[in-house]
This record gives C-alpha cells, structure tokens and sequence, in this order.
C-alpha cells in the first residue's frame, strides 16, 4: 500500500515514532492526539498514504469511517463526554497539520468554545496514557 | 430501512419536504445546507434514521463517508475552496440541530474565523441554488 517515508503518520503507523495506539487493523490505525482540543481525542488514519479526502480512495476512506465510529463508541463508553465531533480537515486553508488523511475524534466540554480548527497545544502525557488505557478497554485488542 | 416520520431529513430524502438535491444514490442522500457556514456547504446523510455515529450502523457510516468524499471532490472542483472542512456533531454538546445522523462538507473562506459549530444563520436562497447548480455539475445525474 502507499507510504511516504518522510510521513509523521506513516511512521507512527510502522511503530518507527512511538504512539499511544488505541486501536489497528489492516487498513486503518488510532491512536491518541497528543495536542489534544479536550480530553480523549482520538486520531483515525487510512493506511494508505495521501493528503486529503479527494485523494484518498473510497476503499481507505470507508475502512477509516468504520474505524472513526468503532473509536467514537469506545470514547462514549468510557469518558460519556458532554458531546463528540468528527473532523477532517482538506488544505492549508482548513488548518491540516500534517498532511496524511487523519479524522479527529473529538469530545466536547461545556463551553469550550472550540475554533475550526482549535489551536495545537501538547497534552499532558500521562494524562494522555491514562485516557488511551480507558479507551482501549472498549476496543478489540490485538 | 429505517426511517422517522417527523424528522426533518427523512422528510428530505423523501421528498415532502424540498432542498437543493446535488447527489442520491441507493443509500445516501446530499443536499445543500440552507443555514450555510460559508458559500457552498453542502450536507450528506444516510437514508436510515438513527441520530449519530455511535448508532448508525457500519453499513450506513460507510456509504455515507464514500458520498462525503464524492460530494467534497465535486465542490472542490466546483469551487476550489481555501481549504475543505468534513464536520460531524455527535449530541446537543456538539450543537448536533437535527438529530438524523448528518455529516457536514464545509468549504473555507480566509480567516472566516469559524467555531465548532459555527453559528446557524439562514442563506441566500438564490445563490444556494446557483451554487448546487455549480456542484452538481461534477456529480452524476440521477
């Protein structure tokens, strides 16, 4: 399948940069955003490398909806959040950071007040740990 | 499938209530959002009625993320957007406002400062029709 050497995601997904991975498959990858928006934020990436949506084929972009609704069910069931956001964002202009397809699972917090897209802020990293360990207790494991 | 007779969108899909159809095949359903975000923002849905992603089936998930990618190829081509936004709201926590499951394809205009969710303010109607006309004009007919 497609990969680009010089991807952040694509190592991740190759366990060549370390990850707190929540769930895999043999399409698609999930692992926690480490500059979360709020807490619980999960990623969901096709393995398969390409920037946007428009690139990316049906096969990958339906296998990583399948995976985007397994990890927003085991968000739900572990961290019952006051609300939850699936994002994805195409181009510089919709603030795309890195620039493999990758959808945000995104819970909300009373009166966040979240920007489209929210600014990029490092988490704290056992709080992050935490949060992955609870998640991945309402998801398949390897 | 399943369907509710008093939701707004399952009225849609059937017809009893009109919109700006850009796109329907066996399953899923696209249409332009009256209450756009910025010009072009368009809506897809599944045609089963449950409320979000933790309860629409995987089959249904799947069909619609492939006429999300269709939908947001045809505007890009349409448009060419400043970037591409794909927005899904779980819950009234995520100011979800129709609760049929319902996933947002959400051109982006320079520093539009948008908020998750932006606010809901009614379109121009008849630059809404121009531009369904403009997108589906890279979609098939029915």
């Amino acid at each position: 399948m497609s990969q680009d050497a010089n991807c952040i995601f694509c190592k991740i997904i190759k366990g060549e940069i370390p990850s707190f991975k929540i769930y895999e498959d043999d399409k698609t990858f999930a692992f926690m955003d480490i500059n979360p928006g709020n807490p619980g934020h999960c990623l969901a990436i096709p393995k398969f490398h390409a920037e946007t949506i428009f690139t990316t084929p049906d096969e990958w972009v339906m296998a990583t909806a399948a995976t985007v609704r397994r990890v927003a069910r085991a968000v739900q069931a572990a961290l019952s959040p006051y609300g939850m956001n699936i994002v994805q964002a195409n181009g510089p202009g919709a603030k795309q950071s890195v620039m493999h397809l990758h959808v945000h699972i995104l819970p909300r917090v009373q009166d966040d007040n979240l920007l489209l897209n929210w600014g990029l802020a490092p988490g704290n990293m056992d709080q992050i740990k935490a949060l992955a360990e609870k998640i991945k207790a309402h998801l398949p494991r390897d």
